[in-house]
């Protein structure tokens, strides 16, 4: 699925070879947020299809969907609720545990985060094997969300995670993809 | 100094007694980034006064002064910086030893996330001893950068941070203050 600007944003992502680990090519998306156009033209682009709706929570993942979800929680003025590594959130929390690329971990919201039936756009900067965004929406439907979309800049669809996502019965928007991992 | 409506999002803040340690009255401010109203006010003071004025880049503070500095940095179609602990960034880094309310640390940011002159603006949630954001400010600084403002939504006026910070030069903008820690 090409997307117009598609190109050119996925040319600003830079691509660090054997990081964190041998034979993994990392995809930095620092280059892409310093670059104004390029940060605004993703935030915009994330938001477009749901400029109309009724979004009244957007959820970003710890620590880099929380820059592309507050911009995006803003812009549809909406309240921004944080999916922290666990022990960091101070208040009751709801706990997730979820597989990781490179190992398993936990995560939590605070338990008042959300009011069952709110719909809630989830945010993040990639989507990899999808176990990070399969326990964030875990833990949004277990307050009684209503996930509205799954939101990333980038997919590798070849770890499968946008697939099962789907699978879920998310709605996921993804603007540019990687081959491989 | 009162600023319009600084009661009313002073009353979404929620204060945790005993957090992370007895004797600390932590202020939450996950209460006020989930109210819809209240986090776009808050973003909408924080860029106010740099609404007409030239701003490269955004500069945030992992994790919280990330969800605000990308609502900002959007606002102004500006770049995005994050400034996070040791470890986390994959490419060069220049770091900095800071002191912590709590305890001590280190935070980098990327070698060329900036290029020199570039005008920035520094974005977290909170300043109270003023160590993480001194530290902030001279990594800036040490890329070439022109610290234009450090914007910050709660000031604990006690601790001297933000009297600090002006003191080594830096415009200070803070929406709300409490006494105490």
């Amino acid at each position: 699925m090409t997307k117009p600007n598609a190109r050119v944003l996925k040319d600003v992502i830079r691509t660090i070879p054997d990081y964190p680990k041998p034979g993994i090519m990392f995809r930095d998306i620092t280059t892409l947020l310093g670059d104004a156009w390029a940060f605004r033209r993703a935030v915009d682009e994330l938001v477009q299809p749901y400029a109309g709706a009724k979004v009244d929570k957007v959820a970003g993942i710890e620590a880099r969907g929380f820059i592309l979800g507050g911009a995006v929680a803003h812009q549809l003025s909406a309240g921004f609720v944080p999916i922290r590594k666990k022990g960091k959130l101070p208040h009751e929390t709801v706990r997730v545990s979820y597989l990781l690329e490179y190992g398993e971990d936990e995560m939590e919201m605070h338990a008042d985060a959300l009011v069952k039936g709110e719909r809630v756009i989830l945010v993040d900067d990639l989507i990899a094997t999808g176990g990070t965004a399969l326990g964030a929406v875990e833990l949004l439907r277990r307050l009684g969300a209503e996930v509205v979309a799954a939101c990333f800049v980038i997919d590798l669809p070849d770890l499968g995670g946008a697939e099962k996502l789907r699978a879920a019965g998310v709605d996921v928007r993804t603007l540019l993809a990687f081959e491989g991992h």
